[in-house]
């Protein structure tokens, strides 16, 4: 049987998943942890509950993906170099080039170059990932999937802003959205549960983890989603803003004394979101220790669930109704209170969950209640698993 | 009978009603323009369609104030200045100290002037109004209808932005809407067409023209707005973007080589939204004569009608329900086509609006089809009213 390898490269960072194809078992999965330190840190785990740990030097991402494949073998993960029948990388960035996930060659790799203007943090580490499997393993086939590419499907009047033409004529600057594989799996998912072709549902997915988006589905496709031309916009997440009065931007600047406009977006991007209202924590779990006595930690968190509740009401109107909701990521796979709170904030669209149907994490189940018109779905999801299918769809 | 006056001081401009109260006739309007220059333009309406026009040097605010009062006196419309019992100004930004309209004093008009931080271009301009009747007619009751202040009663959840909260604790910032004197306006004469309390109703006000904001009215007051810290934010309008990803300031910031931030707002602020996108007009009806060949010009309009329904349903969502729907100002008014198609657009909200009914424009009117669930109302502005009413009701 064929092995097929997920990559998810960042600057200092190496993710990777092994899946045995078509079965789709998992056979190893890691970390690469402060690539280019003397101390980096190698993670994997295999086999029967197995675990691979050690501190080393790695100079960069090749050193990493030859000291991967290596280990592989002595690990008896694999036997042979040529089990590695294909590797899938992810990247962030896919601008208006890239519609669907593609077999990389030169061309792919300039353009994916080129897009870094985009995402000038990640589709350069995406690339050094793509680049070292490249120079090892020349001759497997090497899919790039993109984040960007399930949301090309948006209709103009979704992914235009209002802003100066010229803008996305010689600029591109135009909505792009994030976390469109997952957004991909988990919509592909939910339609088979339910039982019905995806293409006949009107659908809202809720990607709720530490970064956050909401994209709704119709017919089959990517209608709108909440992300914009950086993963910046739409609902409040652990450290983001979401939406915000742009011109609360050059405002602050000048109250801040700050010269540089990057730095009010970096704030926008690490300082804010539930982090900066509470000043506790980004992580949900640590408000909900204390919403109780801890005003601003209760604010956060409501702030939270009040966007994410106005998201959905957006798309239910834009698309003129609703038949699934489906919750996935970390806060929508394991976040009890937060998806009993969204689906009793929408009754009045025939959402409802049933308590007890919602009292679980990270497992697939219909939530609904049985007065619910819409269903509400629980959905963990596979980024990884949707990445090697790709490989295995563009093989043939 | 006494005679209030309703005034709104821009900073070259000096538009005025007077009104007849009890009765709430208008007996004359007008608009001073240019204010400052040596041929500042003088227009007065009043009588059985009788005007008055004058080109004159104007060097400023007091010296337009003087010369109203003594036309109104020589045209004979006031047969002395003591008929005139209240003076109602409209303030653009009453920031967090003003919840209601109040009578005017020194400290009130300190604090506006303080607020001119939040809105340097209207405060200023809206005191030098204030300070030119205080002088010129020292006793009568002056009352300052703020812009701001029916958005005051907005939930925490609503108005915080998800923002280093110390941003809002030393700076303010958060969300303020505007367009609050028509939003309460519309409001109450809806409940009164529909013949039930404000308070029973879940209501959306549709403030659509040059500038467009909607509001989320619940238990009488105002829930919610699309304006943000600043009227940039929201629904996309004539000439500004609406809501957009922040992070593209900077960004575009960067590719057009401009150094200060503030210029950046400014294009968002007067060359975006509807003649940003279509490169044609920042007028609707100039849109409307082209697109069905201009393909910019239909995209600007699509964006717009998308945009409203977009806010509407994430009112719909965060009231989790919806009454009543109400149409007002130049577009809201006047634009029959893009009523029927934001109506259109929301049938799963059971929201319906009836052609025959909907061909008509500026009349108080209930569009609503047969099978609508939701009411939608057209209900013509009248923020002058509004002020002239809120000075007799502070004079008791």
């Amino acid at each position: 049987m064929s092995k097929t390898i997920a990559i998810n490269a960042g600057s200092s960072t190496l993710k990777f998943q092994l899946f045995e194809m078509p079965s789709e078992n998992v056979i190893a999965k890691g970390l690469f942890e402060r690539i280019g330190m003397d101390d980096a840190i190698v993670d994997i785990s295999y086999g029967n509950d197995e675990k691979y740990h050690q501190v080393m030097p790695i100079n960069d991402h090749e050193v990493a993906v030859n000291f991967l494949l290596k280990q592989l073998l002595s690990l008896a993960i694999i036997g042979d170099y040529n089990e590695i029948t294909g590797v899938g990388h992810r990247v962030v960035a896919g601008g208006e080039y890239f519609k669907d996930s593609v077999l990389i060659d030169d061309d792919v790799i300039a353009k994916i170059d080129e897009l870094s203007d985009y995402a000038p943090l990640h589709n350069p580490a995406n690339l050094t990932g793509i680049k070292a499997f490249r120079k090892i393993l020349p001759n497997v086939t090497s899919v790039a999937v993109f984040d960007t590419a399930f949301h090309q499907t948006m209709p103009e009047v979704n992914y235009m802003y209002s802003i100066p033409y010229e803008w996305y004529e010689k600029y591109g600057a135009r909505k792009y959205g994030a976390h469109g594989t997952s957004h991909r799996y988990v919509a592909n998912r939910a339609a088979e549960i339910i039982g019905k072709p995806l293409k006949d549902l009107k659908m809202i997915t809720l990607h709720l983890g530490a970064g956050a988006s909401i994209t709704a589905i119709k017919d089959g496709q990517s209608f709108d989603t909440s992300m914009g031309f950086t993963p910046l916009a739409g609902v409040t997440m652990a450290t983001r803003s979401g939406d915000i009065d742009a011109s609360l931007v050059s405002w602050m600047q000048g109250k801040l004394n700050i010269s540089d406009p990057e730095e009010m977006i970096d704030i926008l991007n690490h300082k804010s979101g539930l982090v900066g209202v509470s000043g506790v924590s980004a992580d949900m779990r640590d408000l909900e220790k204390v919403m109780d006595t801890n005003h601003r930690a209760k604010l956060a968190r409501d702030i939270w669930i009040n966007r994410v509740i106005r998201y959905i009401g957006q798309y239910v109107a834009e698309m003129n109704g609703l038949d699934v909701l489906v919750f996935t990521a970390g806060v929508g796979e394991n976040d009890i209170g937060i998806r009993q709170s969204v689906a009793d904030g929408l009754s009045y669209f025939g959402v409802g969950v049933d308590p007890d149907k919602n009292n679980i994490r990270g497992v697939e189940r219909d939530l609904s209640s049985a007065a619910a018109t819409v269903k509400t779905l629980l959905v963990p999801t596979d980024e990884e698993l949707m990445i090697a299918r790709d490989v295995e769809r563009l093989k043939k």
